[in-house]
């Protein structure tokens, strides 16, 4: 049994709370900037013990930070500014949603107050499936063994552990890498769909079209994702998967063209086709769709 | 057993006519603007007629068209320009990739040269899936019943056969959706990618993050594709689904933050998050996601 403080109590520290305390015998403390909140009194309610300072909060075996974003945690800690072993022997595990960037510096500000070990995280699933079979969380920092021995175990029941390495921000990474994915599918879903609304008209549904057509090709293409990446991992530029980069500009032109005449605003895609325009150029059609990743950096 | 006509043996036509060779006991007549290239004689191997008089070769039952675009459509069918009969009784299917309006352009200008039946598809797969179990091929155009009865049973073995209504353009509609959404996934991909390759340097492999986070986290999210249509059918704006839009303007500023701190070009998002923008300034941050398609018109 560990002694756990959650520092932050929105949707996503009370569903990681909650779950702690119905799973687990750890002793629960919580620090919430406000306590009159409906989802304080539940963690509360389930209980956990609230303690409005900070400094008496975090006095646990684990610090678990989940608030909005790295501005309110500096403002959270404040009252540890100054202190040099605030956190001595503690484990802070943050799973605020940042950038990398932000994660090496948190690292840097919590280990100059003491901390024994700095794990960055990130939640990828929402509160309600928090606890779930489906939940799944990221961790990094320290080394393995360390995550082994010292978080593991406390983390547990809260969702699978995957821990993506000692590299403090590639939890931070990987995370941001797969919600750029994801919005940016929405980015292309939403053209796509303003093309089916022009063609279905105002009573028409654009349901069929997507449960018949849209997701049945995109579940078959998220598994390509992997192949890009083993061609980019083999510096495989030539390798074009049957599909030559020249062709798929004309295609992907040929969308942004129905988008024109039938007035959808297709404009993230007119970003991505120049930077696919600016790989032809340099290596040629017959390049495939990872080289792309060539011409992706500024 | 009837003869069918394909126009144009590039990749797709080739990979089309063969697997019907094989498959069926059609007769076949190809034509091609050049007979000498390695498609053309393979499939003349695989036992069809070459045609090189564009007249006498769609003197068939059933025309195939599946060409690089719609103008080498106009220019293959330039010899039947003036005529008002030459495609009489005739089923015409146009397998070109294109436009909305190239669609409900050609079906005129098909039924002004006296053909029974137009139907305008496209083929979700590439060649070498044509005629496998994956293969889907989407037809639009005149009525169900006319699908069913002159052209179904004809291109069944090329792959199943979707029909996806009566409006000749809903075929190319549907297909520039699913083809939108796989582009823009791309793009919001592979500025992830630049992400992971900033942070595991040079040397280090982008496949751990790609098949350990990117991948489960989309094949958890094409399936919500299909709700946030439903959400839209149903005009049910308020319904966010759990994840309100102005939490998500902030998800995708804050990838447009790393993309920034790390050099990495995130300019197909930076065109998502303005419109996303414009719903909550519009609708309010507490809108779903799928209020989006409201303000995704131009």
């Amino acid at each position: 049994m560990s002694s756990v403080a959650f520092v932050g109590i929105g949707n996503m520290g009370a569903a990681l709370a909650e779950t702690l305390l119905k799973t687990s015998s750890h002793k629960v403390t919580i620090w919430n900037r406000t306590a009159d909140r409906p989802q304080v009194k539940a963690v509360i309610e389930a209980g956990a013990t609230f303690e409005s300072n900070i400094e008496a909060a975090i006095n646990s075996d684990v610090v678990i930070i989940c608030v909005l974003d790295y501005d309110t945690i500096y403002r959270a800690l404040e009252p540890i500014q100054a202190s040099t072993s605030a956190l001595s022997e503690k484990v802070i595990i943050n799973l605020t949603n940042g950038t990398p960037r932000q994660a090496r510096e948190m690292q840097q500000w919590i280990k100059a107050r003491g901390a024994a070990f700095y794990f960055d995280g990130a939640v990828m699933v929402p509160p309600q499936l928090v606890g779930t079979e489906h939940s799944f969380i990221l961790y990094s920092g320290e080394n393995q063994e360390v995550f082994t021995q010292k978080v593991a175990d406390v983390v547990k029941t809260l969702g699978s552990s995957q821990y993506t390495g000692e590299d403090v921000n590639s939890a931070a990474t990987d995370d941001l890498a797969a919600l750029s994915t994801m919005y940016g599918m929405f980015a292309g879903f939403f053209a796509g769909l303003g093309l089916v609304r022009k063609q279905v008209g105002t009573n028409g549904k654009v349901s069929p079209s997507v449960s018949k057509v849209v997701v049945p090709v995109m579940t078959a293409m998220v598994p390509y994702l992997s192949s890009i990446a083993e061609t980019i991992d083999g510096n495989d530029w030539n390798n074009n998967l049957g599909n030559p980069l020249g062709m798929q500009v004309a295609g992907v032109r040929n969308i942004l063209q129905a988008c024109k005449e039938e007035s959808v605003n297709g404009a993230s895609l007119e970003a991505f086709v120049k930077t696919m325009q600016r790989t032809v150029d340099a290596k040629g059609g017959d390049v495939g769709v990872p080289a792309v990743a060539l011409y992706h950096d500024e």
